[in-house]
């Protein structure tokens, strides 16, 4: 079902460039237009059909009913002033970004028809050559309507991402921001502080619990500079949180604390099993 | 290439049932006993013919020439003094604990035929039924002999990992403690602690990261608890070296130190890059 004629996506990395070639596979759109800063990632996408025109210029984007902001969140934020000089006011805006508080409050001052979005989808990968068609099937997106998002707004980005294979679940900025500091966010920050902490010679003796709990430090560093700084306050307090976990756990060890240890452990896998 | 006559695997787990397959698929044993406490995995062994005769009483390993402790850290402390009765003085003996300097100081005054084994393969899952022959292909095991280890064990030992498919290495037990304790066991510690950091009604938003940073809290507590109380000193100094890491990280975001965040992250990523 056609939602959109025109469809501008700003920032053509895995996630924007996913969502191009998505909404292309499932008929949501008439054109998909990309917007990139990078020339050869314009020049693949086009190639591989994963939009259907692309420019470095963002005056590409004029006359779209559909823009997607899918650039790291601080470019989120500095590029706001500028992409609405080019479109209608009837044009819904979206983004993708990690954090919703700052971008939800800029943004929705802006844009007369703006929702956020989060789709928890994506890895470590990125870049246009590792998009997938399906990456948002069965997974979780988070939307952050205020009680200003325009119905009719958010009933079609809601449609989009449930279009698009998404689970959509609506949660208000500052509770996703505090969420995803805990289940996202502090587990980037321990998985680079995990990988630093190794010294570099012990590396080869490494193994597949070494790989899967620092797999994530492989993310881009760029990306996860303006998520940690724009979710500051939250990621202060769950770092905190973990440092009095682990704390506990290395107490337990120097105390030789067998009973604590134990119990300690035996919670955290009950846990992990929720997960799945 | 037949190594053994009789080789009797006490505790029939993930590792000891997937050396036992091996040994059985390539031949280099005439007859494989198993270990256990507990009845019913050694009748899902004998029936699923990972070993040929198994029992609760540790009486069946005599005759071994070679026998296997491959329980918790904390049992094959244990139950050195008790195998060493049932055994003759030419009987080759190894172990697949996850520390070594404990472990080999009293197993090498026991038994005159000692070898330290640390297979680094396996994974969270435990128990006889995810045994698997091919577990140690391409792993790295690390053995641990001493100035008085005789030479024939060591070689031998060094064959059988080999044809298990494992490439050896020898490292002193002070050394190999010291270098598991970072890449292995810290690891464990932080992913039980970041797992039990997060509150339970958010995990239902744990997405992909969460999952691979904390997929190794979902391994045995019993069998943990034994390797960080076994290797203490080393876990002390390496979740203390991880907690200055984290200090860093945490302090930058205070700071909004922009230009740190983005080199500690960068630098986090390129170690990454080498574990592959």
């Amino acid at each position: 079902m056609r939602l959109f004629n025109k469809v501008a996506i700003i920032g053509t990395g895995l996630i924007g460039g996913s969502m191009a070639l998505a909404i292309k596979k499932n008929g949501l759109a008439h054109q998909i237009i990309g917007v990139s800063r990078h020339k050869n990632t314009l020049i693949w996408a086009r190639k591989s059909r994963v939009i259907d025109k692309g420019s470095q210029d963002l005056s590409i984007i004029q006359d779209a009913d559909l823009v997607v902001l899918a650039t790291p969140v601080n470019t989120i934020l500095k590029l706001a002033d500028t992409v609405v000089k080019f479109i209608n006011k009837d044009c819904i805006v979206t983004d993708v970004g990690s954090t919703k508080k700052e971008i939800v409050s800029k943004l929705s001052k802006i844009f007369p028809n703006y929702v956020g979005s989060h789709p928890l989808a994506g890895s470590e990968k990125c870049g246009i050559t590792n998009v997938q068609a399906d990456i948002f099937k069965d997974s979780l997106c988070i939307l952050t309507p205020t009680k200003n998002t325009p119905p009719n707004a958010l009933k079609k980005i809601k449609s989009l991402w449930e279009q698009l294979g998404a689970r959509v679940v609506f949660l208000n900025p500052d509770t996703h921001d505090r969420i995803l500091s805990f289940v996202s966010h502090l587990p980037h920050a321990i998985a680079f502080s995990l990988i630093g902490t190794a010294p570099d010679k012990y590396l080869k003796f490494g193994a597949n619990g070494l790989k899967d709990t620092t797999r994530i430090a492989l993310s881009d560093s760029r990306l996860w500079v303006d998520i940690f700084l724009s979710n500051r306050k939250n990621m202060l307090k769950s770092i905190e949180s973990f440092q009095n976990n682990l704390s506990r756990i290395k107490s337990a060890i120097n105390k030789r604390d067998e009973k604590t240890l134990i119990k300690i452990l035996k919670k955290a896998k009950a846990k992990r099993e929720i997960l799945g």
